[in-house]
């Protein structure tokens, strides 16, 4: 910076952020102060060519032309470097033993269907029958009663109900529960599948640049809530889906994991074998 | 990073970047790993909520959506964060004693007529009288014959001929002169006036969220070429002008003032009283 405030390239950072000491909002500039530190010491270190600016600033504009009611291209390409998880991470630290947060993702709907412990929440009888269960606890392992389950899942093709009006039922693979005294629940579904995200715009189009695929593990959706405790939005995965180490928008995490184990039992409600899926969920105290 | 790759947030950009292990591209790598440790790294100093991400995120999508093939919003952006001045003088170092570059901005016509020496450029006898003169010199300060000298300018409302067609002539305002063995240039125009960025979008928004104008302070605009000699992009720029110190873009640099001196000289081609304006170009060798 000259004694007038001028630019120069090694203070570069420093003359930009003087010119915010006005800000109407102190935290706004707090968080513009951070960025333009990082964003000028980012390109120090890239040392763009001017081609190399151009196509990155073509690039954003792609990806903010590609957003729409129905596609939100920046949250994909938050997703994909990492970004979704670890503003999900910073804003849900748990205490230890407490079941750690996932990333919501775009397709959860407010009001699914409230069910009775057990349904099948499969309504069109496709796919490899599951059985889900588990109990909701506190830290001290105590069964946390009256907790509400609200479950989302693709179906067996990777699909969610709402990719697919009309060929799939309303309120497919949805369904929202409440454990009784012991803190248990159960219901039914189908095994999920692997599914990629978006991958027909700019995002997708870095994804293949930077050699990755688009691809999620199977997975089930959970948001759990109980009063006095913290909310907890999260999956569970199958440790055996081929994209578990590799998923495109990072949300695995070793706790995550349940195993779909094959098995028969008549009181299951289903007639031959199945899968069944057993885990436990701890909440944190709020 | 856990032993099987999975998300923590201690190592989010190592687990991101390690993703990133089978780019087709090493510099798309290199980029990508800068990029996403700075980003990460601005993530978890500014700890931001998931409203703020949001906020961001949306930001993001309507500056996208103000691009057009008339307006470039993502450049607005990176003009007012200082990073088209950085990458400009990442990409135009020159040794000590040469003209100093600035950004070329978005008003550069490719066809401007060349004219004689000493062409009044101003098609609409519009504004205050000016003369622009000076030489074209290389580091020993031995005049540079044979320079192409291509100038545009705002006029005396802070429009270029472009933004008016149909109230200003045609190439108003521009001209493409070439020294003669003397290395000395001087043309005639009108004292350009301060103007705004376009300020109607998300970037206008921000900067008053900043408590910041949109204001360039008044220049002109000269690229200079030469065979043997680095291209030349820059400005000079008033410097009684009341935006100087804040350009809203960070265009001014020290050396690139220009005092316009109010005098009458019968030898001008004015009749009465004019604003003169000398400064000399020094050209680095390519």
């Amino acid at each position: 910076m000259t004694e007038q405030g001028f630019f120069t390239e090694a203070d570069s950072a420093e003359v930009v952020i003087s010119r915010n000491a006005a800000a109407k909002d102190a935290r706004l500039a707090e968080v513009m102060a951070v960025l333009i530190r990082h964003l000028h010491a980012a390109v120090k270190e890239i040392e763009p060519t001017e081609e190399e600016w151009l196509k990155a600033i073509l690039f954003l504009s792609e990806t903010g032309h590609m957003c729409s009611d129905w596609r939100q291209e920046f949250i994909l390409l938050s997703d994909i470097l990492g970004v979704s998880m670890l503003v999900d991470a910073i804003n849900n630290r748990k205490p230890k033993g407490a079941s750690e947060s996932t990333v919501l993702g775009p397709f959860h709907v407010a009001d699914a269907p409230e069910l009775p412990m057990g349904a099948n929440i499969c309504l069109d009888q496709k796919g490899q029958p599951m059985r889900v269960h588990g109990r909701i606890l506190d830290t001290e392992g105590n069964p946390i009663p009256g907790a509400k389950i609200d479950v989302w899942q693709a179906n067996d093709e990777g699909f969610y109900d709402v990719q697919q009006k009309g060929i799939q039922p309303d309120f497919n693979l949805r369904g929202v529960f409440r454990t009784g005294a012991d803190g248990s629940y159960h219901f039914r579904g189908v095994k999920p599948k692997f599914y990629p995200i978006p991958d027909d715009g700019p995002v997708g189009k870095l994804l293949r640049q930077l050699g990755r695929h688009p691809y999620r593990p199977a997975h089930l959706h959970y948001i759990i809530e109980a009063p006095g405790f913290d909310r907890l939005v999260t999956h569970i995965f199958d440790p055996d889906d081929p994209y578990i180490r590799s998923d495109a928008v990072f949300g695995v995490k070793e706790s995550l994991m349940a195993r779909f184990t094959p098995m028969t039992d008549p009181a299951s409600g289903f007639e031959g074998e199945f899968l069944d899926l057993q885990f436990d969920f701890v909440l944190s105290r709020s």
